[in-house]
C-alpha cells in the first residue's frame, strides 16, 4: 500500500470503550485502581480493540535490520559485520530475542530491509520468519551526504508497513512488539530524537552498546554536524527519516502504521523503536494512541522521547540490549493488566462489602 | 520445627556461583550487562541454588491471612469482614491473586493464622489450598495492649515455616512467593518497618487501601502513640512482632525462613510481606540474600523498608493492592532473567565478533 493511502486511513481509537473500561475497573474486588499502570493499560486496549474482552494471546514481534553507513566515523563499539551475524543467531534461535519471544509465545519476523551484508542458508519456520526486503546496502554516511534518498525513505516505510500487515492479518494477531538489529542506529536514533524534540542533542545521546566517554564526546558531535548540515524539517517525517535516519527506523515506522491500520497495540522498545514511533508520530498523531512502551532503557534520549509522545513505559529494568528485548518482557505485564480486566470478579459477583463511608 | 532450630540452620547463600555466574554473563552474546537488573536476579538465584542452569518452574504463592485489633481505631476504608470475603473469593479463584497466579503458573496457598471469622466451605484442589492454622481470632488493639503474646509471634512465625517448608518439599518448588490479606495490616506493617529502620513514622505510613488525609493523620497518631506505649526493642524481632504486629506478618517472615532453609529465592510482594521481610532478617541477616522484591508500591515505607533490606524492587507500577500481586507480576521477570542466563548463546558458541579494541 502506498504511504499517502495508509496515512489517509481512519484510525482514531474509540473514547466510548475507554470510558467504559474505566467505569468496569471500579467494579473489580480491589481497592480504587489498586493495580495502578495495569489498569491503564487494559482500558488502553480496550478502546483500541472495541472491547471490554480484548484477547492478546496472538503474538510477533517485527524485528526491522539495517546498517548504518555513520559507523565509518567510529560511533559503534562493535564491527558492522555484527548486524549479519545477529541476524543468523535470530534465525538460529539463540539470542536474547528469540529466548525471550518463547517464553511469551510470540513469532519472531525479521525483515532485512537495509543490511550492508548478504544474509544466507536462512532457517524459517512457522514462528521464525525471515524476509529480504533490502532498498539497499545499509544507508550512507550521514555526516557526509543524506542516509537515503526521499524516496527510499517511504519506502523503508512501505516496506515495513506491508510485512507487518500481511503477518498481522495471515496469523490474526492481536498484539505486536517492535524490534530492531542495526549497528551503529542509536546514533540515528538520538538524530532523530532530538530534532523532533527539540531537545539538545547532549541530552539525547548516550553509550549505545558501550562506547566510552572519548567515542560518546565524537558521537555528539557528529550527531550535531550533521543535523546543521542538513536542516531536517522537524514536521516533515520522511525528510528527517531520509537524512538522518535508517532503513529500520522506517520500517519500524510502517510497523507502528500497521498496528494502527489493523486496530491492534504494538510495544514499542527502546530508543530505536522510539525513534520510529517519533517518525510515526509525526506523520499521524493518532498513532501514539495503539503504542504501549514496554520499558525505558539507559540512553538517556529515551525517556524524553517517551516523554514527548506522552507514552509512560511499564518497566524500568536499566535494559539497554534493543532486538526488541524489552518490548517482549513486557507482553507478560499486558497480558497480566488485560487479565484482570477480563477475569477478576466484580464486588457484586463476589458478594464482597465495599468501602466503608 | 522449633524457632531456635530454624535459626541454627547455616542457609550462606554460595557466593562462588555468584562470581561464576558474573562471569557467564559476559558471555552472553549481547553488550556488557546489557540486561540490567535482569542479570542481576538470575546471578542471585544461581547462587541460591548452587548452579549456572537454575529451574523457576514449579512455583507457588503463600499467601497468610490474619485480622487486626486495631481497626477498631478505625484505621482502615474497609470493614474487617472484607478478610474473610476475599479469603473466600480466594478460593473460589475469583480474586487479582488468582487470575495472576493462573497466568504465572503457581499454586495458591492460603492459611488462616488469625482471622477474626470463621473459613468455610471450603474448596480445596492440588493447586489451590486452604489451611486453617488459626492462633487467635485477630490480634489485640495494640494502641491499648501488645497484639499478641511473646509465644504467639514466636507461634506465627512457626507456622508460617512449617506450612511453606511442607509444600516445597511435597510439591518439589523452586520459586515462591510471598502474600497477605488482612483488613487493617498496613498500619502493623508500617509501625514495623518505623521501628526496624528508625525512621520517622509519617515517611512510613500511607494510605493504605485509600484512606483519605484526616483518617491518614489518626492513622500516623495511633502508630507513634502505639510504639511510644510498648517501646519495642528494634534489635529484638519477637519482641516487635508481639507488640505491634500481626499473625499474618509472623506467617511470612516463617515463609521466608523457609525458602532460605529449603535454598531457594522467595519474592517479596508489597508493604506487609516487606515488614515480614524486616522481621525475618532482624532475626537473621542472612535470609536477605534469598529475597527478590518484586516491586515497588505506592505506600511511602515501602521504598524505605526495601532501602534498608538493601534489595531493589524489580517493577514499579503504582500498585497497592497487596495479596502477593506484585510478587506475581514479577515472576515472569525472573523467568526472563533466568532463561537469558541458561538459553542464550554464548559469543563463542554464535560465531559472533566481540567489541572492538
Amino acid at each position: 500500500m502506498k504511504l499517502s493511502a495508509i496515512l489517509n486511513n481512519n484510525c482514531h481509537i474509540n473514547k466510548k470503550y475507554l470510558n467504559k473500561a474505566k467505569k468496569h475497573t471500579e467494579k473489580l474486588i480491589m481497592p480504587h485502581r489498586a493495580m495502578g499502570k495495569l489498569h491503564n493499560t487494559a482500558e488502553k486496549i480496550c478502546a483500541i480493540r472495541k472491547t471490554l474482552k480484548p484477547d492478546v494471546d496472538k503474538r510477533a514481534i517485527f524485528i526491522m535490520v539495517g546498517d548504518h553507513g555513520i559507523v565509518n566515523e567510529g560511533v559503534s563499539s562493535y564491527p558492522q559485520e555484527v548486524t549479519l551475524q545477529m541476524v543468523n543467531a535470530f534465525l538460529n534461535e539463540e539470542a536474547t530475542v528469540n529466548v525471550l519471544a518463547k517464553q511469551a509465545k510470540a513469532d519472531v519476523i525479521v525483515t532485512d530491509v537495509g543490511s550492508f551484508c548478504t544474509v544466507e542458508n536462512v532457517n524459517i519456520t512457522d514462528h521464525n520468519i525471515f524476509l529480504q526486503k533490502k532498498i539497499s546496502r545499509g544507508t550512507k554516511n550521514f555526516l557526509k551526504e543524506p542516509a537515503m534518498s526521499y524516496k527510499q525513505a517511504i519506502k523503508s516505510i512501505e516496506i515495513g508497513f506491508e510485512v507487518t500487515n500481511k503477518y498481522i492479518i495471515e496469523k490474526e494477531l492481536n498484539l505486536i512488539a517492535a524490534g530492531d538489529m542495526g549497528i551503529g542506529n542509536t546514533t540515528s536514533s538520538s538524530a532523530i530524537g532530538a530534532v523532533i524534540s527539540g531537545q539538545g542533542v547532549e541530552k539525547l545521546t548516550g553509550s549505545g552498546s558501550g562506547i566510552d566517554e572519548k567515542k560518546l564526546a565524537l558521537k555528539i558531535n557528529i550527531i550535531k554536524s550533521a543535523i546543521k548540515l542538513h536542516n531536517p524539517d522537524k514536521n516533515d517525517a520522511i525528510d528527517i527519516l531520509s537524512k538522518i535516519g535508517g532503513f529500520e527506523i522506517g520500517a519500524i515506522a510502517g510497523s507502528i502504521l500497521a498496528a494502527a491500520y489493523n486496530n491492534i497495540p504494538i510495544i514499542i522498545d527502546g530508543i530505536i523503536s522510539t525513534s520510529a514511533a517519533l517518525i510515526a508520530y509525526t506523520l499521524k498523531k493518532e498513532v501514539s494512541d495503539y503504542m504501549i512502551a514496554g520499558h525505558m532503557s539507559t540512553e538517556p534520549g529515551h525517556r524524553i522521547m517517551l516523554e514527548y509522545l506522552k507514552i509512560n513505559p511499564l518497566l524500568s529494568l536499566d535494559m539497554r540490549l534493543g532486538e526488541g528485548t524489552g518490548a517482549l518482557i513486557a507482553m507478560h505485564i499486558i497480558e497480566s493488566a488485560v487479565k484482570i480486566t477480563t477475569d477478576v470478579a466484580t464486588f457484586e459477583e463476589a458478594g464482597i462489602s465495599t468501602k466503608n463511608k
